[in-house]
């Protein structure tokens, strides 16, 4: 589903983020954007997404694709299948770029705008092909956020919808097609009602914006990072469901609609107001750090959701499966003659303790992971683990040699002990990249049957793999510090 | 701070939330509420809450508060220190309430009501000593939001909002002082917006409750969650700053808010439309079922932004502090003739993996944390810590001897192997409270410099507990299983 050559026309926040997107899933990407500084800008935040990409997930990541700046529109869009336009919100400029766009782009590209407010129909009213257009309304950060709102127009062709879903959902986003078109569509008319009564709150000097975010984080804002406005008040409702909590509430709720429903006037005396206290709330921290802070909290809000197998994790979930899958598929090229490469990630900041340093328990989660790795080498995958078999760990020795701290990147090679029965004995060495030795882990595993929950006998071909990788790995050294016992001398 | 006794009149399940956030806290309750159910509805709301908090935090919890129903207000309120108004929003009803509380209360009590949007000058404009009451708006589900708005009348005294923050923030609340009284205040001024804007969005056929709820939860909602709306555009306008961003898109901004600003009918079509939308969304799962997925989500991301340093991980680490400081004072009575009990918990459900069990990394983190508890008892707290003392572990030993699932009650003992200079051994014995033996950790320790990352003596006062625990646990049975290398014969 995944293209394999994209264009983006405009480097901007968004158009840099969705380049980040896109080549951190091998595709390859041409941009154009004529502003000078376009290169810094554009390189600024694939250093932020590189940061985050190398948190977001345990599994190994793809190849990059590679990217490149263009003089022209032109030699951007030449062989992409997949066109995203994010230049300035100017109905006029828009169509300009879309002319200039299907001049040179194959007739079968999908051509997406990135507006976050102007109508699919009007965009396209002149294209010479405006079935293959649509609006791709994604969200800061794009290299991380997985919602991306679709929006056809009168002329789009519902295949185009289809092909932009299977496209993003491939990049580990959540599309949402949008229906019926309406100005700034569903999220952005969500959020606008907030920014306006926000306005009117601080117009009136009724809270600063720091005491209006701090409405929003320590208390809605944590329900509607799990479930939306809906699903929220239906709990409200009780076991009686929504229609009991509209007649309860309904009326109460009437009440405050039918004040202050103007506009604020966005004065010079208000914009002095909310850019003072906004210095004064976040002026303590540069936009790159208040975006590193954003992005570290976006990714630990998604893996917290994941373990609990709900709403954007699930989506974050997904995208893991997908890259354990294709990780799987390179096994069958691993060298078994030495010890097998089972881990390459960096540490995440929650990953330390009070000393400054990756904690002890995450060691052995990296050898957890390790041996998770090593067994989908030998079959042990999801598929199998679904038939009602896995292995336990049964006993385990760890050398703790060296601290490691936040950020650093870290390997796990994985040589086989032992194999044979139920059997499996395992010896991890966690390493820096830069080749310093972290910590040994020294694992017995037993075959089970998840049903009884006692050990039983591996399956035909898992055996098999197993016997030709010991037959092998029975010819490397043993490792050293194998069969220690805790506080055993040398 | 905390109360030693509160009086809770109204057990819906805002009046619930609040009882049991309070006896969590130790507070003795006293509940009013006329309903013939009260009880078995506040039941249900504390086996929510009971399930939640042990869930919350690695501390151990602190001693249960009692909580009774009470046949009428005078006997609620005699006698309590913090008295929370809970009674369905009538501006009559609460303050024919008041009056009754008022007859009976001490004058020295603190007053607190409830209520999402009266104003508090109206509700204490018949109270006899309106100075002692105030308005603190908590948010569903209050047991768990940190959120609390506190707002006074215009004859609340300032000492009454000052003594009311410190009693929130001690029960592991946010207290965020509204300093002008208006209509439904900050948050819920913020949500009513978003909601006018979602019913015309069902109203007009955009979008259904579960395409809004998804442009919420998998996008902007995640952002919410850790920052507000100030800060999000902050990061929007790059590092010229929220005037650049005001600048920039208040133009943008400004032409969809000349749109839909009338309120739409909640006539009997559209909550009919709302009602069968929302069964379609989330009538899969029971009311109970949505709570309880709602608390482990909010757990899990303030567990996610606890480790980030951030918002509503903030508030949770502090209140776990607490708990740890009031875990650490308990520590004094603690008999060493025996192993000690270094870890009382439940597992939780982000601890099991594909194999429907604790993960083997979570057994090293029970192990990590006992060894913590035991060190804290040995003098090494975050205060020796802060001097630049530690102990790093050095190798580990584990026996995985049976499984636990999630939500199963587990506890650890710990014995001291061997102290003596740089070193500390321990053995920790992980069982399920039932009594069985899950796993057992041996580990070796030194003592470290955390300025020079090398090996150092302990301070005296530390190696004198350590040697004080040593002649009474060298009179301990040495513990099977100890020494042991991976796959060792028996």
């Amino acid at each position: 589903m995944t293209p394999s050559k994209a264009a983006v026309i405009g480097g901007g926040v968004i158009g840099a983020g969705w380049v980040a997107r896109l080549i951190e899933n091998g595709v390859e990407v041409a941009v154009f954007d004529p502003a000078p500084d376009a290169h810094d800008k554009l390189e600024a935040v694939f250093a932020n997404a590189e940061r985050a990409y190398a948190k977001l997930t345990m599994a190994a990541r793809g190849g990059k694709g590679e990217w490149r700046l263009c003089g022209t529109i032109d030699e951007a869009v030449a062989g992409a299948q997949l066109i995203i336009e994010a230049v300035p919100e100017r109905l006029e400029l828009k169509r300009k770029v879309y002319s200039e766009i299907e001049a040179a782009a194959d007739e079968g590209a999908l051509i997406a705008s990135s507006t976050s407010g102007l109508l699919p129909t009007d965009l396209q009213a002149e294209m010479a092909h405006p079935a293959r257009f649509l609006v791709a309304h994604p969200f800061n950060p794009v290299y991380l956020l997985p919602l991306v709102e679709l929006v056809g127009g009168e002329k789009t062709a519902s295949e185009a919808i289809e092909r932009a879903k299977a496209i993003f959902a491939g990049m580990g986003m959540h599309p949402l097609h949008i229906k019926k078109e309406i100005d700034a569509f569903v999220a952005d008319r969500l959020m606008e009602a907030m920014w306006r009564e926000a306005l009117w709150l601080v117009n009136d000097g009724i809270a600063s914006t720091e005491e209006i975010d701090d409405a929003v984080r320590y208390g809605f804002g944590l329900r509607y990072a799990q479930m939306g406005i809906f699903e929220t008040f239906r709990i409200a409702g009780g076991e009686a469901g929504m229609r009991h909590f509209l007649d309860q509430f309904g009326p109460a709720l009437a009440w405050p609609w039918t004040k202050l429903m103007d506009v604020p006037d966005l004065n010079e005396a208000l914009v002095e107001t909310i850019a003072s206290q906004s210095d004064a709330q976040s002026g303590g921290h540069s936009i790159r750090e208040l975006e590193r802070i954003r992005d570290d909290n976006l990714i630990a809000i998604m893996q917290a959701l994941k373990a609990n197998e709900w709403g954007a994790g699930n989506t974050l979930a997904a995208y893991e499966a997908k890259l354990f899958d294709s990780g799987a598929a390179k096994s069958d090229a691993v060298d078994f003659s030495q010890p097998v490469t089972t881990l390459e990630r960096t540490v995440p900041p929650d990953w330390t303790d009070y000393n400054n340093h990756m904690n002890e328990a995450r060691y052995l989660q990296c050898f957890g992971d390790a041996t998770d790795a090593f067994m989908r080498m030998m079959g042990v995958d999801a598929d199998y683990i679904a038939t009602g078999n896995s292995f336990f760990t049964v006993e385990t020795h760890i050398r703790h040699l060296d601290e490691v701290r936040v950020n650093e990147p870290i390997v796990a090679l994985t040589q086989l002990i032992d194999a044979g029965g139920k059997k499996m004995h395992l010896f991890h060495k966690l390493f820096h990249r830069d080749g310093g030795l972290l910590a040994t882990g020294e694992h017995l595993l037993l075959h089970v049957s998840l049903e009884t929950r006692s050990t039983s006998e591996p399956a035909a071909h898992v055996a098999a793999k197993l016997a030709e990788v010991m037959a092998l790995h029975a010819k490397l050294p043993v490792p050293e510090g194998i069969g220690r016992a805790v506080g055993q001398k040398r």
